[in-house]
Parts: structure tokens; sequence; C-alpha cells
């Protein structure tokens, strides 16, 4: 099906908002109204939609009866998961309703209904049953392949399989919650044995993530002309990664406690319809590369499963804060440096009859520019450390320091389209325990 | 702490209960009590204790005051979760009185609240947060890296690091529910590309379960010492796996679809409370082996952590069932081929801080004993399919066939002891879609 492909009119580039901070948002236009987890201060948490620098809570909307039944159910709940569950035509209602409300001025009332985004506190959005992490950035697989394996950096299944295992849910946090530098085992080269200690080599990946909508049964795959339809939504994603403990423990079953301390979302779903304008082309396989197999691939997938999706990371150091300093950008680079498509990924995930959920989160693994100026991590920037960076202020980084801070932000555009953007994806680095 | 390694008045060999099918009963005499969920015929579930052939109902007791306050109101849940999560003296004040109730005569009115197990369905009794696998069985790692790495069969971190990885949570099925042959890609080694089909190499793995209790927080390891008090009980573990789509994808990251299709468990959890007789010394380390790193090194836990406990894998193929033949044992060996304990790998899973939440799963991965005839997966026991077994009726298997039933079975026994079970898991294979 996947007609959030198309565009109606709650994407006209003339739309706006009676919340007059949303006119050129660089994340939250009306055009995007993106939905999220939020406690207004010292209230519980409930679920809303950003405008500009405000919140509109929906359960207020849902309690002041200005929504359908099923729609004002959903938008009650302490955590958005049945509302991804919906079907797509009824997120979209959704989308209807709430434009309509925040563009029309006979609304104005709504007002009510409005909090200061800055006195709020928001939440990772849904109870993440599942987390998988996928690999499809090619680039970026590429670069860290060398330093793994140099003989071997892309293994022989990474063209027809879409890589992927699973990541802990539980230790997902919202931006702007802290993290711990981790304790663990790291094998320095020359040692017999283990050491355990803080990770030396604290690194952040730059990942898209995916919000998972409907869902399937166990037993049954999804078919990849449908996968669209159980994509609710995107946010950014910082799968914070030990390199240290990694390289020591990841074989042969992968990756562990090298990325289960605590990973960092970006708050704000930014629904499927929402991002339907900055829709276009998987880019074209390399010459040589091979067709997807069969169950990957769709030529609707193809003409338009990718995003004109920019990614961007930032650092913000110790002394740059005291300085009374800004981030400085370590690399930009689009979202089409992804081997596969979020739809094939999804179709890959449920090929075998796993059964995904609502608010099941994947990654896409970090997406990494073929050029080192949109390189998503610092085992890459840094050439595995060899070749740290110098930042601006003549810091230098080979890894994460403890007090550092890691932005991640996004924004989609389109020639003739208001750009909309994921919000931020922050976090600082305490030192260890 | 860990005083749950103690025995009390509720392990007397003595003690019998007024519900006589508990008297000699192979899994659920009065010493065990394990805790489960279940619907009687047409209701909603509910939370219940296995005595015998019956299931007495926690919430129909909590609601006749049977209960004290917080015991009841975890008892009312609709998941298990709270009352796992509860501090280890409250779970054992539960046991406590449940074994008074079942054991004194004068209690026999609560046999009002007793379902007849055979007429009662039994569900997965937590919302499983996390469920992580591990990779403890030894042996198992030997004769499965000898297959996957001729030249390497154990890699240099098993001895330091309990290997493990996350897995998929929502497929997680109680003993009963079939599984579907699933599809995906494998590659035969004499073909250029993969090709996509039902897996021709469907294998069960025979694993301890570890029920998770009351947790950690993120950011805060759980010390050695004080891990048992986290291990609210035990079942068993089918980590059903499609062989040749592991060997083709589970490099780099680790295992997907080749493990997250199904993954059936024993729906009785037979708490630590109730393993407590049956504790005993982890084996002395092999001559040369390096001693456990400091963090996951206690003298309580070397002393008392393993279990007395023996598994056993059976099958009954459709041939069999349709001659009315009962099913036969394919192998049976000891919980102490594990090579770290259930306190270690609890410890090391949280040693980064990574929170571990009640209701949370590890599977201990395969336990094979040193011999074929305790080898706990058909990969092992077929040698990679190059030499079948034969049944005792004259058929053979290298792999699962559809129509297979696997069953899993653990008895805990010690001198002196009454001798209590996990229940079955149990699962037959349908085909392909």
């Amino acid at each position: 099906m996947a007609d959030w492909w198309t565009t109606d009119a709650t994407h006209d580039p003339a739309l706006t908002s009676w919340v007059e901070s949303a006119q050129g948002h660089a994340d939250f236009p009306i055009q995007n109204l993106p939905i999220g987890l939020f406690s207004p201060s010292g209230l519980a948490p409930r679920i809303g939609v950003a405008i500009g620098d405000r919140i509109l809570d929906l359960r207020a909307c849902a309690d002041a009866g200005l929504l359908p039944d099923d729609l004002a159910a959903a938008c009650r709940g302490s955590v958005v998961n049945d509302l991804l569950g919906l079907p797509a035509d009824r997120r979209r209602a959704l989308r209807h309703g709430v434009s309509g409300l925040l563009s029309d001025p006979a609304h104005r009332s709504a007002a009510a209904f409005l909090h200061a985004a800055a006195d709020c506190t928001l939440h990772v959005p849904a109870r993440i049953g599942d987390y998988t992490d996928f690999y499809v950035g090619i680039h970026h697989a590429n670069n860290v392949g060398r330093q793994f394996r140099p003989d071997n950096p892309l293994l022989p299944n990474y063209k027809y399989v879409p890589i992927g295992y699973h990541g802990r849910a539980s230790s997902i946090r919202a931006s702007g919650v802290p993290l711990r530098r981790p304790l663990g085992q790291r094998k320095p080269p020359e040692a017999d044995a283990p050491v355990v200690g803080p990770t030396t080599r604290l690194d952040y990946e730059l990942e898209l993530g995916v919000w998972i909508g409907p869902g399937n049964a166990l037993g049954t795959p999804i078919p990849i002309a449908q996968a669209a339809d159980h994509v609710a939504g995107f946010c950014l994603l910082n799968d914070w990664s030990a390199r240290d403990f990694q390289a020591w423990e990841y074989q042969p079953l992968g990756p562990f406690l090298a990325k289960n301390f605590q990973s960092t979302i970006s708050p704000w779903i930014v629904t499927a319809e929402a991002m339907a304008p900055f829709r276009m082309a998987q880019p074209a396989r390399p010459q040589g590369d091979p067709q997807p197999l069969p169950y990957l691939l769709d030529p609707g997938d193809q003409a338009h499963g990718a995003l004109a999706l920019t990614l961007e990371a930032w650092l913000l150091t110790a002394r740059m804060r005291e300085a009374g300093g800004t981030p400085v950008r370590l690399s930009r680079g689009p979202a089409t440096s992804m081997y596969w498509t979020v739809q094939q990924i999804v179709a890959h995930h449920a090929s075998n009859g796993c059964n995904l959920n609502p608010g099941d989160l994947l990654g896409t693994g970090t997406i990494s520019a073929p050029t080192s100026d949109g390189f998503g991590s610092l085992m890459e920037l840094s050439i595995g450390g060899k070749e740290p960076i110098t930042l601006p202020n003549g810091e230098t980084r080979a890894f994460v320091e403890d007090g550092d801070e890691i932005i991640l932000r996004a924004h989609a555009s389109a020639p003739g389209r208001v750009s909309i953007g994921l919000g931020e994806c922050r976090a600082m680095v305490m030192p260890a325990p």
C-alpha cells in the first residue's frame, strides 16, 4: 500500500500555524507534527505533538472531545505504543486533525492545551519491546571492517543480507540523560590477559532510528511491498560503543557489553506521513553488486523508499562549554549512504516469521558518507584512534572524553518543501563509577 | 547475602501436602512450589503455583485475604513481573505462606482455589523486557566451534568473558505452542550466491533459563557477591536454531534470523529458594585455565553457586506418534558443564552498568556434557549433519524434521532431599509457510 508516500494538504508549504514559533522552526514547523511523550513540570507523562517551541497535549485534546474515539483512546495512553499500532490511515487521520487544529485560527482556543517545550521533560516515547540494530551504512561497514579485519573489510554476506543483531531495550534513554563511562574487559594487544577498567575508546555512532507500527503475527512474514505500512516513524539514535570492549568480546556472537550500557534517542517520533515529501529513489547499486533477493526487492520501494535526510554529529567539550562556546560539527552526510532501505530491513527482519510489535525500535547502524567529512563515528574520523582529530579550539579527540557532549541532528529537505527536523539527540559523558 | 542458599522447613523431605498428587510427583512436590501464569478454561491469565497435578490460584488466595498486602498486590498482577521484583525475603515469605497452606490439613478449604492443571493453559509468565542468551556450556562451545572454525574452536576470550548476546523477546512462547519452520537465506557451499527457502538444518538447543529478580539501576553494576539476590528462578529454554541461516548470516554481528523465529520455555518458574538444597560447588577449572577476573570471583559463589540439575532432551517423531509410541531420549547431562555460574553471568551482564529488570530472561546457552550421550543439540549429535543418529524405530535424524516434537526436561536431586523438576518444555515443528 504505502500511500503515505503521497503528499497532501498537511504538507502544503504555504500552511502556517497560529503557534507563532512554528513558522520557520528548523525542526517542528506545522508540516512536521512529531509525536512524543512528555511531562509538564511535575505532572505524569502524556502524549503530545511538537509544534515550534510548544507541545500540544493530546491527552487534553482527547479529554476535550477534539478527537474521534479510537484516536482519543490511543492518545490517552501512558506510552505511544497503542498509537503506533494504529493502521496507517488512522495515524494519518490524527495528523490531519492536529494539522487542522494548529493551522486554523478558529481553533486558537486550543492554546490552552499547549505547554512550553522548555518547561517539559521528554521521555522515551514507547515501551520498547525489542530493539534491533542493523549495519546498513556501507561506508561505515567498510571503514570499521578495515580496522577489525584489514584483509576482509566487507564480508561476503553483506550485499545479500541486511546484517542486524538484537540490542538492549532497557538501557535506551531519551536525549538529555547523561551516561556513565562503562567499566569492562579489554585486552591490550601487548598483554597476555585482559584488564578491567573504564573504556579507553568510548565512541558515538550516528544512526537513524525506526519506530515500528502495527507489525506482524509470529510466523507471518511481512512482504516487502507492505513493509512501509509497518514503519510508524523515525528518530535519531546514538549507539554509544566501547570499541576496546567490542574488539575483545565480539567473537563469535557479536557485540554485547560494548553497546548495551546506554543508547540515546531523540524523543520525537517524526512520522512516516511527515516524511512523505522527502521520499526519493534508492540510489542504484554499484556496478557488479548483486540485485536484492526477490523478498527484498519491490519497484515502489526502489523508486520511493530512500530518505532525503541529512545527518549531522556535533561535539561540545567541557572546555568549550566553560568558555561559553557552541558545539562544533564533526560530520555531515546523507541518509542515502544506507545500502538497504528502511523497508528492506523491516521485510528482512520479519522474513523468518519473527514478529515485530508496535513500539519496537530498529537502528539503521552508523550512517557514514564516503568521505571523512561525513564519517559517523570517531573510530572512523580518527582512523581507530591513530590520527586524532583537532578541534577549532586546539583540543584533539581520538575518542569521546568525560564531559564531552555528543549532539546528533537531522533535517529532511526537498525542492519546494518546508524542511523538517528530527530534533536533538544529545547526551553528556560522565566519569566511570 | 544470598541466604536463599540455605534450606529451611519448606524443604523438609518429610513435608507432605493434602493435595494427594503432590506426593511423589516428579516435578512439583510440595518442596518445589513453582510460580507461573495460567488461564483456567475460558478465564483471563492469573498467577498460580503448581502443586502435583493442580494449580493454586494466587489471585484467589489474595482476594480471600490469605496473603499479606504486599504479596497480595503482586499476586494480583496479570504477569509475574511485580512478584519477581520483590526482594528475596518477600519471595521467601510467599513460599512459606503457600507451603503452610498446602501442607497443613487445617487449610484443606483452600482446595476451592485449585484447578486441574490439565484443564488450564499456561503462558509465558512475565512480560520479558529483555532476553539475553549466553554461551556457558563449554563442551557445546567446543563442539560447535569446531564445526564453524575447525582450526579455532574456542576463541581466546572464552575463559575470561562469559560470552553472551541479546536475543529476541517477542518470539518467546510457552511450552506447547508449535513453531513454523522458518524461511531464510542460506548459502550452499558449492553455490556462488545464497538461496531463499525453508531451513534445511533446523535444530534445538537444550538450555537453562534464568529469570531475573529485582535487578539494578542503569549505571550501577551488580557485585558478584550480590548477584544471587537478583536471580528469581529457573526454567528450561529451547533456543531453536536454523544452522544454515546462522552459518551465512552470523558474521560479524552474531546470530539474528537463525534464532529469533521462536524460542520455547517451560512455563513454570522454579524459584531460587526451591533450588536451595540443590546448590553445589562450582567444579574446579581445568589445570592451566585462568582464574575468573576479580569482578566474577566470589568464594560463596564458587562454594555454592552451581546447580545439581540433570538436563534431558527427548524426541517424539510423527511416525512414533502415529504408532502410539513414547518419546525417545536424545541426551542427558549435568548442569555442571556450565563454565560460568548463573551468578557470574548476572554480574558480568551488569558489570558495565547495563540495567537488568524483573522478568528479564537469560539463557545459559546449550549445556552439553563432555560425551555424546549428553550433547545438547542435533548439530553436535550428528556432527554437523554428517553422521545422522538412528532412532530405536529405525528412523534417522541429522536435524529436526516437520512433525517432530522436542521435549526438554530437568530434575534437581541431592542426597536426602526430595527431587524436584522444572516441568516440560515441549514444541512441535510445523511445515514452512
